[in-house]
């Protein structure tokens, strides 16, 4: 297969962990004979330092012809600084969401069973537990109209229900392929907004009979996803209540540097790693690319390539199983950087006979 | 002291657990010769059941005339179906926040060292956690502009200057009684409301220079309540994200049943558990009333009745140390009801000495 991958390194530690997938990406290629080419561009604080704007037209040009857009971060203190500036690089990334269209944002939470000591969770909480979170990407709060004056500000959370529509159906079908549980998070009992999440969700439940729907207050989702994280198959919910419980879900698998995910629209689609761009660990060599290289591993499942995506998996567990990992899981090497992990997965792909450090 | 208190007992748990609360409210009266006295008001699917509406006009009267109001808990699965229903019990609720003006909501969060294994989260994590939420009450996504149709569905987050003004002076100086240390909790990244209330929040910290502010944005702070609770002294945050964060950072304590809360207003006062109805315990002694007791002690607390409350906090911490405790506790005992743990908090005030299990 031939895949056109527009990268997207962005800030922070973005371009060390891009660097890791698309090595890993490239062994992918080599060992299964497809033809990947990546072409760079800039977003966020990076396009405003070069640019003076966060997602420059030539960026959204080279995504719009790229088959799939590999996303690493976004993000710079020395643009947070000022709550008045009007350009700010996290434009960059939101001016992609809507630009294309990715209105469905998928995020794989696992408890790795080499892992459960990692967590701030007690083993037994967490154990077995496997949420994939379907979170609206699209509208919402983040694409409402805004006003700010120095005296009052605000922000609308709107949803059509067509917006509504077109994610619940994939959220369904994710879950007919999965356990059978559909989890709606939403505020029902305080939101217009959440009222008509429920009214759309329950009316599609009817076509998906196989799947069980369950109703939750995002707040006691917020709670039950640490008390009993196994309850959960699909979590369905809006634009921002998926960015807080997907945040929050990391603490199930132990490190944030671990959560992929895939941001899908009807044409086009971006990978990105949950993380932030993390800016304290810039260049330190101490990135966790897991999350970047897992990423990839959803664009070649996106594009039905699934041998493909099942090896980068077994890459990853592997590294993991043997501790080959950045110090922020690692408690038994001390120096084992980004770069590292990326050249034992790619080495697990070129030879995964023979990789093992014993 | 002579103080008229206004009870709302609302729907499910709420009754039974208020009792209890007015049980050990009056021990205290009697122990330290004060006046206490209780008038209670329909509120609630109770009062939907009864009159139609949520918040009768006799219950904003009684409030109104009341020195505080000690509040149970609202909702009722059987009014939960219908999401196009315009009116719902949760309109009680928020119908007192705004009526009152109770714009400070604040949410004590500790982990006692009693209940350390009680928790989802490891004991190492948690040991020693003891925040304060001040959650914004009565602006934001909760009261903007609602509409609602077939098609479409939108909610306004509106915030003026001065309703963000109000509750971060209370913050700061609740922090200079502390650890002096203030976490500001937003999207500042994202969300216009937010940026007013970083600008603002700024702006304000000037007047408490031996306070340190940091801002956080709300993605991550749901996930570094649990990676690392023990860094944050008082949180302060806009209405929705203290309604996830607050419920989410029940975990720390090991039961939603523990959590007290204060709702402040200029005029009016309100006290209530942070639990829900939870109808499904309803009637069968197994609820926890220790967020309706702890409630009153921050009652007692906001009108300087110090040694009381404190009375108070001794029983329940005696009440934990013995395992008089309900069901979602105890794993010692199986047969204590909830009247039975508030019996025990009664005698302790009464004999402070002599009340010993052993
Ligand atoms: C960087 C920020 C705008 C973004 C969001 O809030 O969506 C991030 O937190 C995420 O979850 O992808
Ligand atoms: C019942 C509901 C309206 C309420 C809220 O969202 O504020 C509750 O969750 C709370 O936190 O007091």
């Amino acid at each position: 297969m031939k895949l056109n991958i527009a990268v997207l390194p962005g800030d922070g530690i973005g371009p060390e962990v891009t660097a890791q997938a698309i090595k890993v990406l490239k062994a992918i290629a080599m060992e299964f004979n497809h033809v990947f080419t990546f072409e760079k561009a800039l977003v966020g604080a990076c396009a405003m330092d070069k640019t003076g704007i966060p997602l420059p037209e030539e960026t959204i040009s080279i995504c719009d012809k790229a088959d799939a857009i590999l996303f690493g971060a976004i993000g710079d203190p020395k643009y947070d600084n000022d709550p008045l500036a009007t350009v700010r690089p996290e434009q960059g990334l939101l001016g992609l969401r809507k630009t294309f269209d990715l209105y469905t944002n998928i995020r794989p939470v696992i408890a790795y069973d080499d892992l459960l000591n990692k967590s701030s969770l007690k083993t037994k909480q967490i154990k077995g537990s496997n949420i994939l979170i379907y979170r609206e990407l699209a509208s919402g709060i983040y694409f409402g109209d805004k006003h700010f004056s120095n005296n009052e500000a605000s922000d609308i959370c709107k949803y059509k229900r067509s917006d509504i529509e077109r994610i619940t159906h994939l959220a369904f079908k994710a879950a007919q392929g999965r356990k059978h549980k559909l989890t709606l998070v939403d505020k029902a009992n305080v939101l217009a907004s959440s009222r008509l999440w429920r009214t759309v969700v329950n009316e599609i439940s009817k076509e998906y009979p196989d799947v069980t729907l369950d109703c939750m207050y995002v707040d006691n989702a917020a709670m039950e996803l640490i008390i009993n994280p196994r309850q959960f198959d699909v979590i369905l919910t809006e634009n921002m209540f998926g960015d807080i419980l997907s945040e929050e879900a990391s603490v199930i698998v132990g490190s944030i540097g671990l959560l992929a995910s895939a941001s899908i629209g009807d044409k086009h689609a971006m990978f990105e790693p949950i993380h932030g761009a993390y800016t304290k660990a810039k260049n330190k060599g101490i990135a966790n690319p897991i999350a970047s290289i897992l990423s990839a591993a959803m664009l070649l499942d996106h594009f039905g390539l699934y041998d493909e995506a099942a090896l980068i998996r077994e890459g990853v567990d592997k590294s993991l199983k043997l501790h080959i990992t950045t110090p922020d899981l690692n408690t038994k090497y001390d120096n084992i950087s980004t770069t590292k992990v990326g050249d034992f997965i790619e080495d697990f792909i070129n030879n995964p006979d023979e990789t093992n450090l014993n």
